[in-house]
């Protein structure tokens, strides 16, 4: 057994010689949960503010602040597209959640978010070269219910401050309410990750997989296991890139969708569910096993796993089965139990196993992209634009059944990603401002570089401390413990 | 004529020989102004946000993110103290502000506050190693009014996403409300920095000022021109420090303060001019004039200057008098015209001229000690902890009639303020958890240590290059040609 390294990289080698492949999956979920818990106390949470300005001596702040700033205030309330010149604006992504449906931990409380907010926002930076707030509300109302008007409300208080709003980990129905009307109301883009993110990633893995199966994507019967907000966005925006919506059954918690399904049209806020309802299943086939049968591609986005995708399901699909099972934190059924039932293509939400089929693909670069042209909204057809653009970079650089999309650690595909979504936002009139895609290119990339660059810089000068080697080791141990 | 260098700590050799006094004031007010416009221009906006914590490799985002920040998400939930520990909530204040009343400058619509609020974080950061975020909000109500309310709804709201709250430039009477209810209603330090922080510092300044003039507090004769939120808040510190009401007359717009004022007294919203009303000018003095005849001390937190206080009130005040003229982006009167007509001790809210006093002093050092032992609340008893801290500290480095207040370029000033009001936190009951001052005093004085060498760091090496300097020799040339 070797010791963890400081990156992380080498755990296959460090597990105890008889664990079996589920109990590796498992330490492996100990390890990671145990890990956060102790870094985030070693560092108190992950993400900071400092200034992207000089210091030249303290005079300056007669310029940075009074009696200078007036002037960039005064600005501002004349013309309030400079806002996005003199402040930090047109590089500023407010990460709004109400903490009610966080990973797979339902409501944690609204503090309880702000780890995998501050986590977005660190993605952000790192990954797409922009700044992210986070900011976890109480989206209750005076009866104690969340209210999603209360969210609504929030965001359109507060976008004067932003160039772009995350929406995150909003329970489902309120999540539809709130992206709908703030798409529309909101003078800058609102991005819901958990649905369009999710949609725009896993329409890239398709696209790949398909590829690689040798299937059209208007030919292919799909199930779609789980009906929350990103499973429906995801089948919302696989039919408007050509995919057949009577080939596609999906399932809620009480049975497949269908026209029958009166539940779901009693009750407005469900109308999302309702339009797949009307369109999909015709035959209104009602078992999971008869909708498996022959199937070609499954997308599942229900339940953290293991155990929720069950191998015989799998074993029922057609040939070159493509199986993206993306639930948090672990997949509805371990990758190595999909391909042991037959699968040809195995997806998951996470970056320890292969092909990792996650919003963290998407939203850097499609946020980089809204904000370089300074969107007012991001159009489907972004979307869209956005996964054929990760598909395309992936496919460039070589694609096979365990690797169909580039890894995040390719700096170069959030620059790519970025530049071909503010064309398109461009193309749809939804852009402040016009460039070319090469300029788009290269301020992302120079962006992305910076950011790294400068994270890089204060590790190595000390201001930013490595988590020290014996606290990973202490994890790891405790991890294999519980296991055993 | 010399150029003026990068740090700007020469322009009073630069100017042209045959400018006057008033000539050169004005010209630094324009210069400030132009070089804030094209600087903030040059950076796009002065505050990022970055990682705090490392990335040793993409591996890292297991742990950061999905799946191993479950973890943080559960034990947030499960005890929502965690959150001080898991997240940067404990290092973290929102700025707040609807940008109704922003510096001298007024309503300049919510974005148009970004620049004072960006710079509000920037020396959070810079002074108190603290993190700040801005939040510009649209308070306007339904009917288009901007609603104290609405403000109040966002930040019980937001709340828990930070570990304090500093509202800034909302105008009268809003303020009032905003502040009462939201010390009251939320488990977080709220505080006004225009309302107490300006009321703090010039405490300090009082405290000191009167030493050198050998008066006592409870002796002095006061004028308070202006009647906004940041005179009223400093009239009533200095009645709880001691100062007598009875020797104190506050003007408004319409006149001077007193019993017979039923204007006030029948508008609700102003209850905290009525209470002002009631208490001081007993003998109903009405006019400037009277009111000045052997004053003691000005407070003016009126209108930018210049030529708002008039010179013969000064000549009419008793020797020795003390005068804060406090008013953005320019004082009521140019400290040489005040002095000229006989002040002994003139402050003013401006770092280009002595006897700064500005709530810079006080809001790094107050906000860090709440910060530090998790207050749920900031106390009276905590601001005028922050002021004696404060005038104490200044008198120890030695003070004279131009240097009343230590220089916010003292890095010791702000550990020794914060550790000061954390120990009255703990003393008042509103501290979550304890420390020692020593505890206290290292803690802070080693994260703003952090702070600035993290700045400097970027720095030297490249990440925030330096502004250029012709662009710096433009703006004063330009500003010098305004003022011919």
């Amino acid at each position: 057994m070797s010791k963890v390294n400081a990156t992380l990289s080498n755990i296959n080698e460090c597990f105890p010689e008889n664990f079996s492949e589920e109990q590796k999956a498992k330490t492996k979920t100990f390890f990671y949960k145990r890990l956060a818990e102790v870094s985030h106390d070693f560092y108190g949470g992950k993400i900071q503010t400092i200034p992207k300005a000089a210091v030249a001596g303290f005079n300056w702040f007669n310029v940075w602040y009074t009696p200078g700033v007036s002037k960039v205030s005064t600005s501002i309330r004349d013309d309030n597209n400079r806002s996005y010149d003199l402040s930090n604006r047109s590089n500023l992504v407010a990460v709004v959640s109400d903490s009610t449906r966080v990973l797979g931990d339902g409501d944690v409380t609204p503090s309880g978010g702000l780890g995998v907010m501050e986590g977005k926002a660190f993605l952000m930076k790192y990954l797409g070269g922009v700044d992210g707030v986070a900011l976890c509300i109480d989206s209750k109302n005076k009866e104690g219910k969340n209210d999603p008007d209360t969210i609504i409300e929030f965001v359109q208080r507060c976008q004067h401050s932003f160039g772009a709003v995350n929406l995150e980990d909003i329970s489902q129905p309120n999540c539809y309410k709130v992206l709908d009307v703030l798409r529309e109301t909101c003078d800058i883009p609102v991005w819901h990750d958990d649905q369009q993110g999710t949609a725009c990633v896993t329409l890239a893995g398709l696209y790949n997989a398909l590829k690689l199966a040798g299937k059209r994507i208007e030919d292919v019967k799909m199930v779609f296991y789980g009906a929350g907000s990103a499973s429906t966005t995801c089948l919302r925006l696989i039919v408007a890139a050509g995919g057949n919506p009577k080939n596609a059954i999906m399932f809620d918690t009480k049975g497949s969708l269908h026209s029958g399904r009166s539940d779901i049209q009693s009750d407005p806020r469900f109308y999302r569910k309702w339009e797949i309802c009307e369109t999909t299943n015709p035959n209104k086939v009602l078992t999971v096993e008869d909708a498996f049968l022959g199937a070609d591609v499954l997308v599942s986005l229900s339940a953290s796993g293991p155990g929720v995708v069950k191998p015989e399901w799998i074993r029922a699909m057609a040939s070159k089965a493509i199986v993206f099972v993306c639930a948090n934190p672990v997949p509805e059924i371990y990758p190595y139990e999909a391909k042991e039932a037959g699968a040809f293509i195995v997806g998951t939400g996470r970056g320890d196993f292969p092909n990792q089929v996650n919003n963290s693909l998407g939203f850097p670069g499609i946020l980089k992209g809204a904000l370089l042209v300074r969107a007012k909204k991001i159009t489907d057809n972004m979307a869209i634009a956005a996964a054929k653009s990760l598909a395309n970079f992936s496919e460039k650089n070589g694609i096979h059944p365990d690797n169909i999309l580039a890894k995040m650690s390719e700096p170069d595909v959030f620059p790519y990603e970025a530049a071909d979504v503010a064309m398109q936002a461009i193309k749809d009139g939804v852009a402040r401002i016009t460039m070319t895609w090469e300029e788009a290119y290269q301020l992302a990339k120079a962006s992305i570089q910076h950011s790294r660059g400068m994270v890089d810089s204060l590790m190595k000068e000390g201001w930013i401390k490595p988590i020290p080697e014996n606290m990973i080791q202490e994890a790891f141990d405790w991890a294999c413990s519980q296991c055993k």
